[in-house]
């Protein structure tokens, strides 16, 4: 350690938000606020100033932003991406001469000291800082600094000294003496809007022909595009596309032996016909496809493909480049596994082979073939069974090409995996709200989701159910529950979406003591009767306009729980930054019986007043209430309808 | 980002602990543990493996200590700090090939499958390790190789295949896969014992003189050593003994004029008689003082002494440095001040001076020199004032030099910044112990100092008095107070410290509305009556031998909070690692009235059986009690004894 070099007296530490020491970025998309905060102190007595540095990419030089000092030495400032650029930020820190000297002053003058001297030292400061002034206040600070020096004017020099003008400007000119810069210059890769506020549809393209039997096709799909848009989804994601396999196929509900008329697992990927950047014959042509992709955006709607890194063992990747597979002693392809389960469809691919390069270059180059397509969003199967070191290369490559492609990580696995995937660059996740039931579920899943690091890294998006997951709560539930949970997903995240129509139309059948449905779509042609009566198309369509009509419902960061004296009632509350749109949602979890009870709106921080009425509206039944204070009545029948999504408008004098 | 340099499959993070991302290093006296964690996880579903590497500075190669695997891939191993040497320690992670193959071969097996081919690839690792193993063991690798191959074994083979006999063998010799290494070595410094467990005594020199007024030398120091050791203090700790300045000289009660006989503040340092390498006149010579030392030392007693770097206007280095002084406009040397308050027989050091290289050197020789005389403790007055560079660099410097050396920071101020310091080197702290009072303040201040990251670097020493502060509990709380106060420092903490005589003679008496004492002992002589009835010394003395016999309160990071159902009864455990040693330590926290009420004793954690009786000795006054479970009844009387300790052993059936 060598003493010769001085070293700034200003510590910042324990900077926020950093992820993992700042390898890995934040992320937003534009209009969102970077929260940032530190603490900041040096040695002995004199007052310190902090500052945040942040720039676009673009720019050369860093922004200033002043710093606000709470208890303990904790600074913090907050700033708005306004473009869709990544950012840096960092933050400065220094011994800040003038404010020393101003509370000495203080001090002095009100203890009734002679403060002759102090002026003199003032004046020096000032002097200094006329100096840097390029702009026209010199003059100003000239000024002072000769009335200082005049002893016959020491009560208006004692007003001027500790007066805000003065302090204002010698924030800005002063000069900054052991600055201390952090050592990190944080990142934020800013992405587009989707990337936080989504609603997605999924759909098997093949259940949707017309003619019983008949295989799906993506003109059956343009034909239903209206009726996804007036549902409110704005993304509609299909399951892969690509040829399917025909060497151990899978027959219905995952049967080791295949009819010769069963389809296959979308997910058995490649055959003669081609990989993963072919298309499936029957669902028909590229030219199909893109044309129900510009069909789809002209309802505002962006079609979404699975990536799905595995082969069957048709697949042409198998013979052309037989060492991206693994073999066992007797010379078979190691097929996908899950001991005891076996699927023989499927070989996955062996990311340890000496080949990773080209490997991985390849695997690049499909995403890259279907974004020329005019795909900009990828759902990606099972992330956490390939190397994390892959998809941090290869979407930090896409992003840099193609800013507005977005990758959502199908990972249901342990915690520290999905984050990392996050962290990572994957701009949406997969979560464990599929599982989640209770109030209690509820309140801590979306503790750790919004008031912890990962709301600055790991953007949800809640799936009531997938073709993979009927969950429990849906088998025994009817009705109600699917309302219930689409709600939750709806309200709770910014980002959800649905596997319909086997959602809308409540499809409950599982298999015996499992979590997956009878005769699954992924092994067969399903005939969904899309118009029936009990369909919840409606009550989704209404859902999703709510949440495109409310702001507060376009973010997941601002969910509040907000306690009620009912563990059957799950209140919460969303509310925009500047307070101008609350959304009060007030979920009965019981999809059995109705629920009374009281829930607690906290009224001080929505800005209403203590002795006044205000006015919530169901955007679900229309109703108003006039409510009063915290606490408020409300009751839920889940056989009409199991929630409330209310407006909390202004406030009335009683 | 390159794509073309393979990665590790395998992340490590969390890693605890590591200050300030292994910037600071941790703390340890010989003896201690280092308790590592770790979240260690892959992508795919391979198992992970992970070892702690550790080192001694002399080493040359790590030592492996594997880790054990808890929920949510966290890791944890401990380490046992053996030689006052620094350590250094990082994390190692890999794919465990063979404990994946075993999972797998476990579950087919299970469920009827045929594992020959299995057998066959689980040979292929034996044979990869075989190669690997120096040792004898090879051949035994090799049979089972052979009998791997040999299907007519299948029984046995996959016996021997799950056995911990071969898991041990493949831990040692096993092939690791895509080993990561953790980015930093994280660095432990080790102290000697004293550092974690020593017991001060502040006493001012002066006032040990025999006759009326006459001014106490280092001789008299000699005298009293039997009594400091009886009462079982084994850090003698003096104020500045420096030359006294003459200049501004402070009087009686810090009076701005001084009477020609006052004595002046021992912190006013530097006269015409030499500066921070001399001593008082009026105290003895070096060769007195270091009898003192070489006397104490046959006592077990060191001899601490007060590092102050400030300068009287007399110190000699205002004459022959004055660019180490800051100037005020009019020439005249800026002194110390706490606006209003001045404090004009002080000069501050101006670390900002251009000759700051110089500067230091100088105050690294202060050091240096009273090293050489025989001094390894320093207690260093306001280190907060000074840059925390200059003590990162004067302790790291004289750690190298002198490993043996303690430092003890005299930081009262913000938490950030004592925390700072600790960070920096020194190695122990002063508190906040002195105005803790009540039951909430305790468990509140308790968890902070031990169950946070602050345990790694921040050794508390407790004070129940100073003598600039007499806490307003021991002003109204008489007798009784000054003994919760010893006890409660002296069991709360390892080290701990009193200013005394002041303090065994519950010296009460303080400024009007003010925590200082009246007639401070800071500016004049004082005459104690050490023999006084009333004092505490037995008392002190008893306290002290429980803190050498019993070693679980030769540590502060055992602490644990037990419940009580009287917030005026604090209670608390600390037990040694193994549990050979427990001590309960009862307070009565209300000095005027008895208090009764129930504790609750963790004897699961002490392994005492839930219907047993166990025995608890209270080692103050040599009763003994048979308690029986959780919840039993104590009452304390704080005009007899505020406190139980007790020593909790072993349990008897019912």
């Amino acid at each position: 350690m060598k003493n010769s070099i001085r070293k700034s007296r200003v510590v910042i530490e324990g900077v926020y938000p950093e992820i993992d020491r700042g390898k890995f970025p934040i992320k937003r998309v534009v209009g969102e606020n970077v929260d940032v905060k530190a603490v900041v102190y040096a040695d002995a007595h004199d007052e310190v100033n902090a500052l945040v540095l942040y720039r676009q990419k673009s720019e050369k030089h860093w922004r200033e932003l002043p710093m606000l000092k709470g208890i303990r030495d904790q600074w913090s400032a907050s700033f708005r991406i306004e473009e869709q650029e990544d950012y840096y930020y960092t933050i400065c820190g220094w011994i800040d001469e003038f404010m020393t000297w101003q509370r000495k002053l203080s001090k002095l003058w009100a203890a009734g000291h002679d403060v002759r001297l102090e002026l003199i030292i003032g004046a020096q400061l000032l002097e200094a800082a006329a100096k840097n002034d390029s702009a026209s206040n010199t003059k100003w600070l000239k000024k002072w600094v000769e009335d200082f020096k005049n002893e016959g004017n020491l009560f208006s020099n004692v007003y001027i000294a500790l007066s805000d003008v003065l302090s204002d400007q010698m924030r800005k000119y002063g000069k900054r003496k052991s600055i201390a810069t952090y050592s990190e210059e944080l990142k934020v890769t800013v992405d587009r809007t989707k990337a936080l506020f989504s609603t997605w549809y999924e759909v098997f393209p093949r259940s949707l022909g017309q003619k019983d039997g008949a295989h799906g096709t993506f003109k059956d799909c343009e034909r239903i595009l209206p009726e996804i848009a007036d549902m409110g989804f704005d993304v509609l994601y299909f399951p892969p596309i690509h040829p399917i396999g025909s060497s151990k196929r899978k027959g219905k509900n995952n049967s080791a032996l295949a009819d010769k008329n069963d389809p296959g697992s979308p997910w058995a990927i490649g055959s003669q016909k081609g990989g993963h950047k072919s298309i499936h014959p029957q669902l028909g042509t590229l030219s199909d496809l893109k044309r129900l992709i510009a069909k789809a955006k002209t309802y505002g709607i962006e079609v979404a493909l699975d990536i799905a890194f595995q082969c069957s063992p048709d697949h042409p990747y198998v013979k052309i480049h037989p060492e991206w597979f693994k073999r066992r002693p007797d010379k078979s392809i190691q097929y996908a596994e899950n001991p005891p389960k076996k699927y023989e469809d499927i070989y996955p691919i062996n990311f340890d082979t000496d080949d990773y390069e080209n490997l991985t270059k390849e695997l690049k180059s499909i995403f890259v073939y279907w974004i020329k397509q005019g795909i900009h969003i990828f759902r990606v199967d099972n992330p956490h069974t390939k190397p994390f070191a892959f998809w941090d290369w290869v979407i930090d490559q896409i992003r840099k090409e193609y800013p507005n492609v977005l990758f959502l990580a199908e990972a249901f696995t342990r915690p520290h995996v999905m984050q990392r995937l996050a962290k990572g660059g994957f701009q949406q996740s997969y979560t464990y709200f599929t599982w989640r039931m209770s109030l209690w579920d509820f309140s801590q899943y979306m503790n750790e989701l919004t008031q912890t690091e990962m709301r600055e890294y790991f953007r949800p998006n809640f799936w009531p159910n997938t073709p993979d997951i009927l969950p429990v709560h849906l088998q025994n539930g009817g009705r109600p529950a699917f309302m219930q949970r689409v709600v939750l997903a709806a309200t709770l995240s910014s980002n959800y979406g649905i596997y319909g129509p086997a959602f809308e139309l409540c499809d409950a059948q599982a298999l015996q003591g499992k979590e997956e449905y009878i005769n699954s779509e992924k092994y067969e042609i399903k005939k969904w009767n899309r118009d029936a009566a009990w369909s919840l198309k409606d009550f989704i369509a209404k859902i999703n306009m709510i949440r495109r009509e409310n702001p507060a419902l376009q973010t997941t960061w601002n969910f509040k729980f907000c306690p009620t004296n009912n563990e059957n009632i799950f209140c919460f509350l969303k509310a925009t930054r500047d307070r101008s749109n609350s959304i009060l949602v007030v979920v009965n979890l019981d999809p059995f019986n109705k629920h009374a009870g009281s829930v607690c709106v906290p009224v001080e921080e929505l800005g209403i007043g203590y002795h006044r009425h205000y006015s919530v509206h169901d955007l679900l039944t229309n109703d108003k209430y006039a409510w009063y204070r915290g606490w408020n009545y409300v009751e839920l029948d889940p056989h009409s309808c199991p929630a409330h999504i209310l407006r909390i408008s202004g406030d009335e004098q009683v």
